[in-house]
């Protein structure tokens, strides 16, 4: 780590941009402010924004290696698709981590949430090659085990049919102890890495499971993160397993509260709402990835009125299929502007791009660290060349950078002050050879046949009320 | 022009993909076939994909200088914001024909549909300057002069509120030679630059200017376009003003049939959609406009259903703000899926490439000539790199495109046989002069004002039923 001044710099305030150098020391931001007198590295930072660094605040790494292959499915069936393909191994794992770290990065994001689906029988390998990954490439990490004592068929609604299900293969007790295992071997807050506890969801996992999740991780401050009513299965089957929604079971477990972070929440109503607002929980929305798998379009707008703090993740490369947080923000800004007739209450550009910070920042219980630039927090920013082809003509820079789309634009990335991204290139990893490796381990095809999602069709079918 | 072979390359067949030869000669594709014996240029297709070239089906390339400006805001007031921007002059119109054209390509379109604004008393050299920069850049261009005879705050539904309108500046009579003379001069078909009759829409245009649109483009055989019920306002306003759907009163007014292409179309009933697969109208959608404006959802899912042509478009650049065709294909791809629940009815990769390319090329009287990969038709192709961080690992090629965000994964453009695009970077024009001159004529500003914008939003509301 150094000291960097970055010189003459655009950055947002109030309504429009000032002009200032900003300086970089240690892990922090020291000076925001006209001529300072600089010290280390100088950057010039003329017809260039500074931001802070987004959040890509829900992901599965893994999912890259399934990217492109998944037909238009909705979620249940594309689950069935999904664990169809081959496991991967660890080094494959490290490899995707890299990937998704790589594009996060790219595209203006300084933290990942990684809800990571675990090898079986290889769980910490898992854990320990994304880790690695992150920390060689140098992002900010949360990662969060997928856990769930439940197995995959137990996730589509009944509708009063009968069913037998085969025990998933990890059990409460083994869940809770892989988690603390893994709790106390890689939770590095102050290296930037951090775990959490993320069972997949309530559609999959039992109520002892949540609250053996709520205790470990307030005995260690950890953040929480689940998939919340992603879908109208899942909506129903709350309804037939809980009798109530997904939402008010969390809330009854003890889930929710201020550094729990909710991915999806497509299917909440007015009274859910309330709840994630009075918790103080954070919405994740995945505009992108509910668009893929029509989930439909969660009410972020509604979300918002109530005071509900809401930020964006690009979620796997399997249901969006990229990791480009500005694709994300961008879709996040303008799709909700047909579910209310009153402009007023749409998103601007700048609230989008505060909601991908610090409401990030804020769903991860880091507020008053990272998510805005303000000195004393820390330096987790990302400088945008504004003289790209993609940006040009000059307009209001921020409505460029969210409304438009951008390509090749991030110049520089700072992550707890170090630079990792320099010029447009990844300083912190050679990017030919993550190709090579991507590339060796796969092979173009256009035709895949999944039996597992075959069989999960009719029963879906029959109970979502469709033709057969 | 010369002759080309593309040795290896991957194009889709099927459900799945095959590796061929592809050659060019002169302005069409020659043989498509393995092992050919090379003539002319060879270009190595290994891991490389070729398409047909896409359409960009609507946008008007002088909101290029507007792009990013307009804060969110639905159609009706975002134009009383665009009407209070400076006017252009003849070479910023060139300049952004250049900048749509470029982004067209090197997001893998080869046609793109220009409706342009036009400068008024400068009309035939703002038509002269926009040709001049698709000429120079090489693309496939359809230029549809806006015209209209009636003022902007016509646009308005009253709700039986009495209002009056400054004339519009340009007459019946003024509009219709006015196109007469741009055929004459400008419409040449087999250099790839073609005039179009676009009247704005009918909420802007006489019946009479309407009908003399189809008298002058039956006479000489062109392509019609226009705006069709992109917002309820305009659903609202056409009630009004013909007591029928624009739809209907289009059809009755002859405006409809297989040379006629319509932008937006979100806000047809069932009757309408049957109009539109009765007269063999084609529909351009423009999903991320539609967004970014609140206009809505257009049904795109049931105007496949019944049997409507349907192609993309970016849209103007003040109301998208991109002209990343792949970008367009993809949310016009996915964003369907929260609109029916049945998963069978959704729109794959492959077919919304096929929209894209033949789609286009249909709407716009060319599906013999362009839109497939056909020995004797046009070489309008794109050969795309799937070495791409962004497009690996190797999936399906089609599905990575259109699900994921690649970025820089053009290779080459053919337009009409001429290469426009090599290896990444445009052949026919210096991009970084173009950049130059888009930076020198234009400045940061983040803080817009507009009076035109802020008279027309009382009654705006009003008559939308939304509080004062």
């Amino acid at each position: 780590m150094g000291s960097y001044t970055i010189q003459q710099v655009l950055i947002p305030v109030g309504q429009g941009y000032e002009t200032v150098d900003v300086q970089i020391e240690g892990d922090a931001i020291a000076a925001i402010a006209p001529h300072l007198e600089p010290i280390g590295t100088v950057i010039d930072g003329r017809n260039k924004l500074l931001l802070p660094g987004f959040v890509n605040a829900h992901t599965h790494s893994s999912e890259l290696w399934q990217r492109g292959s998944i037909a238009p499915l909705p979620l249940e069936l594309w689950l069935g698709e999904l664990c169809d393909f081959p496991l991967p191994d660890p080094e494959q794992v490290y490899l995707s981590a890299l990937g998704t770290a790589v594009e996060t990065l790219l595209s203006g994001g300084t933290t990942v949430v990684d809800h990571l689906t675990l090898i079986p029988g290889q769980e910490k390998e898992t854990v320990a090659a994304a880790v690695r990954g992150y920390q060689e490439v140098g992002i900010r990490a949360f990662v969060g085990p997928l856990i769930q004592d439940q197995s995959l068929t137990t996730s589509l609604p009944t509708g009063g049919e009968q069913r037998t299900h085969v025990p998933h293969y990890m059990s409460l007790q083994d869940n809770l102890d892989l988690m603390a295992d893994l709790v106390a071997n890689f939770h590095r807050p102050e290296a930037g890495m951090n775990i959490m506890l993320a069972p997949t969801g309530p559609q999959l996992c039992s109520n002892a499971l949540l609250t053996g999740c709520v205790e470990l991780s307030d005995r260690h401050s950890l953040c929480r993160h689940t998939h919340l009513l992603e879908s109208k299965a899942q909506q129903m089957l709350a309804y037939e397993k809980y009798g109530c929604s997904a939402a008010e079971q969390l809330q009854r477990l003890g889930f929710l509260g201020d550094r729990t972070s909710l991915a999806h929440c497509v299917w909440l109503d007015d009274a859910d709402i309330a709840i994630l607002a009075a918790t103080h929980s954070t919405v994740v929305h995945n505009p992108l990835s509910n668009l893929r798998l029509g989930s439909g379009i969660a009410p972020i707008l509604k979300y918002r009125q109530a005071g509900v703090n809401v930020t964006f993740g690009c979620d796997g490369s399997a249901s969006n299929d990229s990791q480009d947080v500005l694709e994300a923000i961008k879709l996040g800004c303008i799709l909700h502007n047909t579910t209310d007739f009153d402009y007023r209450h749409w998103i601007t550009p700048k609230d989008a791009i505060q909601m991908a910070s610090l409401g990030g920042a804020t769903g991860l219980n880091l507020a008053d660290q990272i998510g805005s630039l303000t000195v004393g927090k820390k330096a987790d920013l990302a400088l945008y060349s504004l003289t790209n082809l993609s940006l040009l003509p000059r307009t209001d820079p921020i409505g460029l950078l969210v409304l438009g789309r951008p390509t090749q634009v991030v110049d520089s990335v700072w992550v707890n002050g170090r630079l990792v991204v320099q010029q447009g290139e990844m300083a912190t990893l050679d990017v030919a050879t993550l190709r090579q490796e991507l590339f060796e381990r796969s092979q173009w095809d256009g035709t895949r046949h999944s039996p597992l999602r075959q069989e999960m069709e009719a029963p879906y079918r029959r109970v979502m009320g469709l033709p057969a």
